[in-house]
């Protein structure tokens, strides 16, 4: 298979980022984030296709995919890498940032695969790869809304793993450990393990499950991590 | 113990107004409901309190536990039963049932969930009931968008019962199975296991661990189902 | 219901054993131990009947079920208590030590529940109620080959309750916290949480487990513990 | 990284066999079976290292591992492949089946993750792959034992992942979905799903894990398989 199209939602820093500057010179790559300058910065540095989007407005995830699908025709992989960091205790979250975290997380997470499942299904093929996190795996008392939003998407994507009835349409998910990416260090330093995983090698992960064809095996579940032996 | 407060947050039909029967009799009971004429009959009926609350605006659900408060002082128990059904294949539900669902589900759950701690933890004592549901246990095709909101509230309340470290204020949650309430209904008969629990035997089980005393043990994870072995 | 009969396999000491006492009144109990003295002395204490049983041996298993159906026709309903403890590092524990955990906590739990379920179905009713462990719910290296065990049989109380495609033959778990038994003084106290549940309190659930009537709800999945809001 | 050393435990068919046959090119190869003219075949075909081993003798693990080591020095990495089937109701699986199935599966695992690290950590370094099943993440009634046995391994796995404190020695997992191998001939055809995955597609899988570098991430918890959709 040659040159295919890749779209990374959240794709302006960390994770996603990572992931487009691995497709970038082999393919067709769209970033979409929601803010304007951090999108053309991307677009600039990396010469690829970007799309303001505020995952939490349908009209907005709707345009972009259709944009996206306007100007390469076919999606042949999503990632969905949007996500918002809430870490701290419930009590001290404000409610505005709880709405927020779950609007992004929840609800913007579920309006990525809506659209991106439409365009994937009109097309009979493609990939889609949620970034759950290895959060999900445990209790987790001191980020209970970020863990609540990512169990959300994990659930989700199990669901809709086996609503596509179908090898060639695969909606997969991964769940990293700790990385030292700005979502993370927005909370302060004291929440990194010691040991942590670069956003590029996590990527690699992200991409190999994007490029896998109609035909390959499902992967999924995958738990990528460095690990020090915990997870 | 003799009789005690409970708040039941969408009382007015289904589990939670069984529930709310089941305490009336011995007990103080403030139901909350997001319908004013629903709250007025329940009201009515019962004998009970009822506040109108639309558990999506933290500022209601705010103001309607100040309330009870305020009328009774203490709050010994909370269950969070108000639920919006969302079944159905993702491509055919509408963007704005799909926010509604997250807004209900997950963002109003977490509001009841802050402001039932927050009171619960003043006192230094108290329960609270979440009512999960058992398709968490299993990736449901027909139905991602409910069952990834109830995965949502289960992995809260994992995360806030270690993130309370004490005995006292115990954040249980509990699975039912099937049940014919309004919920159900309205997505049509098909859904319904042709064996299922009457809401008025789950109701049972809410109360006996609403009932639980600051010194008791800690009972979670109940999956609670007229089974016909299946589950 | 009137007097029923109850069988307690590893109901000489810990939790069994409380479980016994509560039920021995009203009831008609088995204990099955696999040291003789102690069966013998708890037989004494309770006035119950008593049958020495080595569960890894599927003979002693059967014969020791058929002893109790002689002796009093129908078997109402089976706690799976026996248990054996293997903590501490794969490294630290002898192959013969792990071969008897695994033996007594996965292989005679197999049993036991055969035999219980041949003569649950053949009566066309009963509840088995399987002690499981709160273990289970996250990784434990330091001990890994119990918790393994429990899984295993947390896994077969899974499958089997949807085998009998029934209500009225109830396949049931409970998972207690940490408990100041037997089971655990033997490792040494620094295994023990600070707070524990005694097994009087935690008997009192699995004595409601197994006193439901046939057309009760199943109720399973329980986890009681004494928390300080862990688990 | 030139030429390493890996052990295939239950090399001489199905995944473990596709999984020597990919490494024996570029790598030294010792495959473990329990049927002597087995391990010749595969030695001879291969022109691989093969040892006779029943999983359920701690002796002849560690003496199989032993010889593997006199011979390489090292071992960099170790699958573990060795499984028995064991499907259908527990009323029909006979007690000695029952046995078996449990001495392969459960604690024959276990010798195999207690001499494998052994030498893991006594070099510093080595990887060891689990193979489970996709069979542990719903209630399977049709086979309640062969899943427990599974149940039991990734337990076991989850643990000792934890207790290494090390990214240097990976205790990884690898869940396959349906494959054509003997294994499954066993019990008939109809417990094939009509779209399988070959042991050749996911025996790349298990590879990839084994090479993983010392330094490289935790990979682990992967599900690999064609789906049709469901899993």
């Amino acid at each position: 298979m040659g040159a295919r199209t890749f779209v990374v939602v959240g794709g302006t820093s960390g994770l996603g980022l990572a992931a487009a500057r691995l497709l970038v010179d082999e393919h067709r790559v769209a970033v979409l984030g929601d803010v304007p300058d951090e999108v053309a910065t991307v677009v600039d540095e990396l010469g690829c296709a970007g799309q303001i989007c505020d995952v939490s407005s349908y009209e907005q995830v709707r345009d972009a995919f259709a944009e996206v699908v306007d100007r390469y025709d076919v999606i042949d992989g999503v990632a969905a890498c949007a996500s918002m960091w809430a870490g701290g205790d419930l009590a001290a979250l404000s409610p505005e940032r709880i709405r927020r975290a779950v609007e992004i997380n929840a609800l913007g997470t579920t309006y990525v695969f809506k659209e991106a499942l439409h365009h994937l299904r009109r097309q009979g093929h493609g990939n889609l790869v949620y970034i759950g996190a290895l959060a999900v795996t445990k209790p987790r008392p001191g980020i209970p809304i970020y863990r609540a939003t990512k169990s959300y998407g994990s659930s989700l994507v199990e669901s809709l793993a086996e609503a596509q009835h179908s090898n060639r349409i695969k909606v997969m998910e991964l769940h990293p450990g700790p990385m030292p990416t700005r979502l993370q260090e927005r909370v302060g330093d004291e929440f990194l393990d010691e040991i942590y995983a670069l956003p590029e090698q996590v990527a690699t992960e992200v991409v190999r499950l994007l490029l896998l064809a109609p035909d390959d095996l499902y992967v999924s579940g995958e738990r990528v991590l460095r690990a020090d032996g915990r997870w």
